[in-house]
């Protein structure tokens, strides 16, 4: 496998000029806040001062978890099938905030325990019938695991925007995602499992159980790419492919929740420097998400208490980076509109 | 003047049937988290299932105040009128956001100190060239406060949308917002005061002591409407008059930052049920605004760190509305989509 290379976007030089340019504005300085520091990881993205959003996608990769057979999932498994058909009949949360906020939509068969045949609207990258059971042996083999990320490569390096949102759809993969965090940041399970999609205490303790049981039983997987193979699932290896190579192509990566951020966890420790390019788009509900995002320093621009995935986040952010490029692009400075500078 | 009389939006029987119609879309039982609450309570507010967002306007109210004869801005007066034009030549921040998503702004002189002449696109309610100063002598005569509520009341009942965003321009009004959050909630004036458009910390004590001498110079003002007439501006007056127009006419009420909130503070002093119909559109980075909104019980959407005022949150917030009503509306049921539910 050829991994991408990311380089940092550090470039003092045109930090300066951004910063000049943002502070130009008619309007108190920082007084944007967080779209201000929005702005400026753009231009420097894109290695430029005349930042743009154009096209952007969400790829949503959907993927089967042999680990449900560990009862770990508040929904059976066929959710993840049918979710999908509701993908392709515009029917889920996300179809709804994609189109609303003019964000276009790819759906990937990564790894779903179901027979679609050849279906409008669905790219079919289908490696398996969803991964093995990690509690009892990998979830992936390395050739599974390396064709993930590699088909994952091939779509980011397909697409013609410059902004590329992440999303998922998976029964049983919080489970893997908590599983990831762990090996990956050295937080107890305890604190990397939550509820997913609404399990109960009880079921939630369970979950800690059997992660911590293949965590003791894969004790050699240390590596990243030996963690994700596995714990991983098919979709979440698909997407960190896909997050490298957006990286290598200075493309923005807009970043979901729990799972779309245990693959970036993956990709980072592949490549630190991709965390250049991650625009985190909200904090989840789902209780490790937090302590993930403060493990890669990361700051979310919502906080709304979503918990449902697919890539809502990345969608419901989006006018936000519009506003970030609009702000730069289209409003006047002091000098132009006349307006008098502060007098203190 | 006719106070508008304003009901509450609560309903037990619409409230359960919203809750069933969120429920039952293809998602985790509440896993949209604050657009679920936001939509509920959209509908509450419309009175029905059906719940839209139409014609959303935002009201930008621009003003001048006597108090920044005491030294309390970081920006001179004159920046009041050369905001308000760069407003009409569309290069503020308020024009771009409203431009991206697509809502219409109307600019109000309240009473700027300035001529403006008659000017397209200007909506020319001047009732004064600005308040008298506070430090020496109420802001307002009751006339002209009542003139000021009746006026916003006026404006409120031509807008044909059923969302009402509220901004604002006057150098120097956050002085005259922590004058109003102190003497209407209690908090201790240095709890009240911040840096506004960039004061230093000893201007900042500076404006802290101007009010606390102004508030024991007028140690009679206690009724709300006493209250905004010693302290207030004119364009948070006829903001107010807005605002309880605006709800009575069950309009949703988009609050942007400190100023906005000190006008609903006082609105909401008057007509408390006026709360029911207000989304908080962001929590700003002027210090007193978390505690203004706590002190309303208010939890607002967004938090960006911004505090330039004008509306900006309102318009950034207003994509997370339609996005409430969207999902609503176009979401697929579990039934609809075939998609099983919950096993547990």
């Amino acid at each position: 496998m050829l991994t991408p290379a990311i380089h940092t976007t550090h470039n003092e030089t045109l930090a300066a000029e951004l910063d000049r340019a943002i502070n130009n504005k008619t309007k108190p300085l920082g007084s944007l806040g967080a779209l201000e520091t929005l702005a400026k990881q753009i231009g420097l993205i894109q290695n430029t001062r005349q930042i743009s959003i154009s096209d952007p996608a969400i790829l949503v990769f959907a993927a089967d978890h042999g680990v449900v057979a560990e009862g770990i999932s508040a929904y059976p498994q066929d959710v993840t099938w049918q979710m999908v058909e509701n993908f392709l009949a515009q029917g889920a949360a996300i179809n709804v905030f994609a189109a609303q906020n003019k964000c276009a939509l790819h759906v990937v068969d990564a790894g779903v325990n179901h027979d679609f045949g050849p279906r409008d609207g669905l790219i079919d990258r289908k490696l398996a019938k969803g991964t093995h059971n990690f509690a009892q042996q990998a979830a992936m083999s390395n050739a599974i695991c390396t064709a993930a990320l590699e088909a994952g490569m091939a779509l980011a390096a397909e697409l013609k925007g410059n902004v590329v949102g992440f999303g998922e759809m998976g029964i049983g993969n919080t489970t893997a995602a908590a599983a990831l965090m762990h090996k990956l940041t050295g937080i107890p399970v305890a604190e990397c499992v939550g509820a997913g999609t609404g399990l109960s205490p009880e079921g939630v303790l369970h979950k800690q159980h059997v992660i911590e049981a293949a965590v003791a039983r894969h004790s050699r997987a240390v590596t990243p790419f030996d963690i994700l193979a596995t714990f991983g699932g098919l979709e979440i290896a698909m997407m960190a492919g896909a997050m490298l190579k957006a990286a290598e192509l200075r493309k923005v990566l807009l970043i979901d929740g729990f799972i779309v951020t245990s693959a970036l966890l993956v990709a980072a420790r592949m490549q630190p420097a991709i965390l250049d390019y991650c625009v985190f788009s909200h904090c989840s509900n789902e209780q490790g998400h937090q302590k993930m995002l403060n493990a890669l320093q990361a700051r979310p621009l919502l906080n709304l208490g979503l918990r449902l995935g697919e890539g809502t986040g990345c969608a419901l952010a989006l006018p936000l980076l519009h506003a970030a490029a609009n702000f730069v692009n289209q409003m006047a400075t002091f000098e132009s509109a006349q307006v008098s500078e502060k007098s203190e």
